[in-house]
């Protein structure tokens, strides 16, 4: 397994994070558990943060449907990130969490009218919008509230980038964004402009996640830059803002080669300022939206392995106390992970196993064939890069209660989410007086 | 739109369930609204029932992993059914609920200790093992508590049913049960006899789930048959009960042709006799775990319609206010369903559109290509057959809050699952002090 982050194997033998030993991690706070390495998501910050403004004014936005609690908004406002926001909930979230307003970015391809409310009487930074009826509804509501909404207009490029069709998000047939190719975005460009209380910033695209190939991330800007030129050229608009989403590869298994942060900022601000050059327009402020990249790698889950079955000459199961509902990206995306035993990390690789969940579902595997030493029950079974996409999509199929979340950093672990409790899974069930059970227990 | 249960188009036009006008039921409660026909499900309940115990003695067993709350609980035990359940959060539920706990089936590929031990002491009918580390385990524990379990081990008889591949699970290389085939189940079974505190009362198997063919199920009754009798020559011991599972295809889209219940039943029970004649040996009590097919048609989805986009030439998008986090079945196994506009349910079918949820994910999508009535922003979009995977899959992606649920009978609707606030997103969280903001908002 990759060691991430601040991982290292300890003088036990153990696996270690933040300093802290993730099988007394395991012990004090159970399994499952997720486990958020600090430095390594503040350091992610960091990278993205240097590679995008030390040498331009670009601007680095945190995709918070990646991973989103209150600890983490802290995070993220200490590290100067804004943040890209797609819900009520997590405008709710951030602003629970103190987080400035006006460097919330507000996404999604269907905000309801009670959302685009909520961020206007909050003041979020800018509005990034999606499609026509949203942003005659947007205009409306902004009318309504007297503000003028901050809008970043999202386009679709025509790039199919090379990743799973799952999150190819950049080609025509798309549910989101007004196409350029078809002169759908330029039509919304010129409404965006006549609007009287949409003040139109910049353009937004994104074409894809865990992408590897930087080569099409500057044809995208290429793209983009060019539609820039056409605006300019038929309205006389210069826009100011242009946002080229986020979506860079990290290492999960052997296979993913992950391109530096800086490699990544080069190319697509090397696009977008040649093009400039070109057009001979002003380069736009280029505004970017990390999220996997950051939190991805912080974050390791920690299972306690159980069951254990070796269907002879076929296959060796491991089951762990978890699976699919704290982690459903293999079931939903073929995902790949590594792991590791945390209480055996410095033995030897010596059996080629799979890792099942603990669901009463066929799909519910974490890994298959990964080699470990030999495992037994009560093992601490380690899988790496479970940062993004873990918790933010966790859920309680088969009622089981989501884990908790420690924040680990220089030997201490604080719980910034507390694991479910069984009375959490019941809480918002009413049972109609008809149907109640006479004799209650 | 196939109208299941007491669904029907009332005399505006909408979609009415239970008596109730769906397009008031999404006035009242909010959309995205998770509603069930009660007396749908009783009905498929009674189905079972009748099917199977009225000229049999089997057991039906209500699978509780497809949809459990407290009150879906109190409608199993009224129609007399058994539950299937899979962790200690259903069994918690169950017993909330006053569920007579004799009648509990306990489930999984990897129980923890901690449920085990809760099952004895909660004192659950059958514990249905599913390995030899569980077996063990079972014993010791039923031990220290000093009872006796009565155990129906999971084999896997080595059938593939036609179906999608994550819900085959009678093959053999499965995370569940143990192989008939290479002689692991056998062994489970002489194990089993071995242990004190193990009371071995008959096998279990699962061939997959949404099967249409009920020759795979007659199939399995023999090959499950085949290996009693086997048991029964080499140990003299005599399986009381049989359960062969669930599975039982539903109609969600066209082209689906659900099996009538009491076919299944025929064929199930038929292969069964047939067999223990045959072997001369007495035929066991059958089980069936019926899930989706009893809640699956008695559930409905309401979604209010929001932004529509016409990509020209290409495709029509309706964008709903929930998606994936409600109902991950489209992401998860490429599920088709039907839907109709309930408030437009008697207008003509006259445009092809794909709806689309609104979370920030392209595979985030509900029904590629269904004819609908021309839609507008509001429109009541009611998605059907969604009783099965969808609440019990539900989560938090994009944060949005899990919708409510109503059991509608009679012309009134009883909220039975609250709509989760934005407070029940963040009840977990916890922001260690040194990072609190120092002006909390």
């Amino acid at each position: 397994m990759k060691l991430n982050g601040t991982m290292r194997v300890n003088e036990k033998g153990h696996l270690e994070i933040g300093g802290c030993d993730t099988v007394d991690l395991a012990r004090e706070f159970g399994t499952p558990l997720y486990v958020l390495d600090e430095m390594c998501f503040r350091q992610n910050c960091r990278d993205y943060y240097l590679a995008f403004t030390h040498k331009y004014a670009a601007k680095v936005v945190y995709a918070g449907k990646a991973l989103l609690n209150l600890a983490i908004c802290r995070l993220v406002d200490e590290e100067g990130l804004g943040l890209d926001v797609v819900s009520e909930g997590e405008i709710f979230t951030a602003h629970k969490a103190g987080f400035p307003v006006e460097r919330i970015y507000f996404h999604g391809n269907n905000k309801s009218p009670a959302e685009l409310a909520m961020a206007l009487e909050v003041g979020v930074g800018r509005f990034m919008v999606d499609n026509f009826c949203e942003l005659d509804l947007l205009n409306n509501l902004a009318g309504e509230a007297d503000k003028v909404a901050g809008v970043i207009l999202r386009v679709t490029p025509g790039i199919e980038a090379h990743t799973h069709e799952y999150i190819k998000t950049g080609q025509i047939d798309s549910k989101f964004g007004l196409v350029i190719e078809n002169g759908q975005a330029m039509e919304g460009v010129k409404r965006a402009l006549e609007l009287e209380k949409i003040d139109l910033k910049g353009l937004h695209c994104h074409i894809g996640s865990q992408i590897f190939e930087l080569d099409s991330y500057s044809h995208t800007a290429e793209v983009m830059m060019a539609f820039v030129n056409q605006i300019y050229e038929e309205t006389g608009f210069c826009l100011e803002e242009l946002d080229l989403g986020g979506g860079l590869g990290v290492y999960y298994a052997e296979g993913d080669q992950p391109r530096p942060v800086q490699d990544y900022a080069d190319a697509l601000v090397g696009a977008v300022l040649d093009r400039a050059e070109k057009y001979n327009i002003p380069a736009p402020r280029i505004i970017v939206e990390p999220g996997r990249s950051i939190c991805g790698p912080a974050g390791t889950t920690l299972y306690s392995v159980g069951a254990i079955k070796e269907i002879r000459g076929v296959r060796k199961y491991l089951a762990v106390d978890g699976g699919m509902g704290d982690n459903p990206r293999l079931a939903l995306y073929q995902a790949r992970y590594e792991a590791c035993l945390a209480n055996k990390a410095e033995q030897p690789l010596s059996e080629t196993v799979s890792v099942a969940g603990k669901c009463c579902e066929s799909g519910d595997m974490l890994i298959w064939d990964i080699k470990l030493p030999r495992a037994e029950s009560g093992d601490i079974l380690a899988v790496s890069c479970t940062g993004a996409y873990n918790y933010s999509m966790s859920m309680n199929y088969n009622r089981l209660p989501r884990p908790a979340m420690v924040l680990v950093r220089g030997g201490r672990a604080e719980l910034i989410t507390r694991r479910e409790s069984f009375e959490d899974l019941i809480m918002n069930d009413l049972v109609p007086e008809r149907l109640a059970k006479k004799t209650t227990v």
